[in-house]
């Protein structure tokens, strides 16, 4: 198992959005132990999302998981739940630009197979472009795709709900701001066909723009691939994330990652920074009427919080905005 | 003439973008005389806006206008030059939802009267509230609006251009986020009435959102306002500015006003963050295909040293990206 823990959160208040936080752990193994064996006491669906980038980490996975099942005395995880519960999209002005370009039926689906218990899943990351594979998998991306895909099997034999990522989706460090759609798409195809419950498309070093977006969305879309199978996870680098966002909402895609106080980063992107803080998409969402069952108030403390604990500037507009109407 | 100077940059080295740097100045008198004995030497036409408060204003303004151009022994400034230079829209494409709902041809229209020279103009801030204008200028929105009347008369007398702006009209910190979009169409009206030039529609707070913004700007249209008489101006607190921003475009909008290194507050508005930054601002055109003209690398080290000058953070996303990737 990796160092990087991931514990992803879905909120379903009023509804649901699936949330990403990010943040990095000494020891992930730590984490999933203490997670099994003290769940935490939540109102909301929980995923915890662990990285498992080779068989050896997913045997480490099993491992943990088995000993804290034993610890507890209790079964392991349930059945994972569909990992997004729906949010309320409202039936018009969901969109800033075209409401009826906004679909609300694939998360009213999905909605069907809501699971209330908290599940712990993991994940695997492939890259969009050579260069950065070799710099973030030392292998090329066929040879990742082969890796992973032993893994894919052995988790779902185990029936663990498996996340898979494609990085610099659109725009790499190393290759430039033009990934090729095209690929995005073949490697998603792939991990969807290895058994990926879902793949989030990742905009790694904040390149990507809204014709950009549009034209990768086209490219998922063209490759016979469902908007409900893909989460969009952008990064705001360079402040597009939201525009990107509006971008993907209104091509029907309803899950986004983010993470509160825009932690995050990647140390094979040179000068990324964290993922669009989880505030400003929430604050963005709502103002959108869709409903996340979030309270931003609550939100844009703990971003405060947890900026503070890790010493990492709280990278939230929305969120520091929102406390200072509270304090005022 | 008020405590606070303004210096308006257009730039048009491959069209133009309207583009505010809003800075606060200890003596505007001094920075207008300076600018005026002075010139800046530049390739681009930059306007030089001045806040004037009263018809007290105005004179002092005068003054120091007639006062530079005899030591200078030049004749008053040149007829002001139609404000906006026009980028360059692409033909499709410049939106990121719906190529098709952005026509090209007002900012066209507008290219025919362009003019290189530097020109001096002034500004006037009513509110869009009656609590904000109690706050901001101490008197009605009415009682606001006959005071501008005497300073638009004169000034159009002298040939200064005038820029208008309404304050709140997406918010206000006293009465709260529901500005009435017809007061805005109204107070916007009359100052185009009066003779203003072109009116910025201010969203002080930043409270403005995707279908808020919508929903002004057809209010503006509903009451025959063009939208070449128009500038949006937002504010970044919530992170908003350039989802607002792609909604003004789609509308038909080319002048948005913005500040390097997002400079700029409101002490009238608690919280309030400066403009949205003109780097994120300029990256998020040029994304969508507008040429500017601008060069983005040489407006991010000014960001920077702008803001290390005045001791604030610096806060765009694209600036300091983009010097972290000239730095790398």
């Amino acid at each position: 198992m990796g160092a990087t823990g991931m514990c992803r959160a879905f909120y379903k208040k009023d509804g649901l959005a699936a949330l990403l936080m990010d943040f990095q752990m000494a020891n992930s193994s730590e984490v999933l132990d203490a997670l099994l064996v003290q769940p935490t006491s939540t109102g909301h669906a929980i995923a915890f999302n662990y990285l498992v980038p080779n068989v050896k980490g997913l045997q480490n996975f099993f491992h943990v998981l088995d000993s804290a099942s034993t610890k507890t005395s209790q079964a392991p995880p349930s059945p994972p739940p569909t990992p997004i519960e729906s949010a309320e999209w409202p039936a018009s002005n969901t969109s800033a630009q075209d409401p009826n370009a906004v679909p609300s039926r694939a998360s009213s689906d999905i909605n069907a197979n809501l699971s209330k218990s908290n599940t712990t899943e993991i994940s695997v990351f492939a890259a969009a472009t050579e260069a950065f594979s070799k710099a973030n998998l030392n292998c090329s991306i066929a040879e990742s795709l082969e890796r992973f895909r032993p893994i894919l099997l052995q988790a779902k034999e185990r029936n663990i709900r498996v996340r898979g990522y494609v990085s610099v989706a659109l725009g790499c460090p190393y290759e430039g701001p033009k990934t090729d759609p095209r690929k995005v798409a073949e490697i998603t195809s792939s991990l969807l066909e290895m058994g990926a419950d879902e793949v989030s498309v990742a905009d790694t070093t904040g390149m990507g723009t809204a014709p950009k977006t549009r034209e990768l969305l086209k490219a998922l879309s063209a490759a016979g691939i469902v908007n409900h199978d893909i989460a969009l996870h952008f990064h705001d680098t360079y402040g597009q994330a939201l525009v990107n966002t509006v971008v993907g909402l209104e091509h029907g895609i309803r899950i986004f990652d983010s993470s509160v106080g825009g932690l995050g980063g990647c140390p094979y992107s040179k000068g990324a920074t964290g993922n669009v803080a989880t505030e400003d998409l929430v604050y963005c969402l709502h103002s959108l009427g869709v409903k996340t069952g979030i309270d931003t108030q609550e939100m844009a403390k703990i971003g405060a919080w947890i900026s503070e604990e890790l010493g990492k500037s709280n990278e939230t507009r929305a969120g520091k905005a929102i406390l200072a109407r509270l304090r005022s």
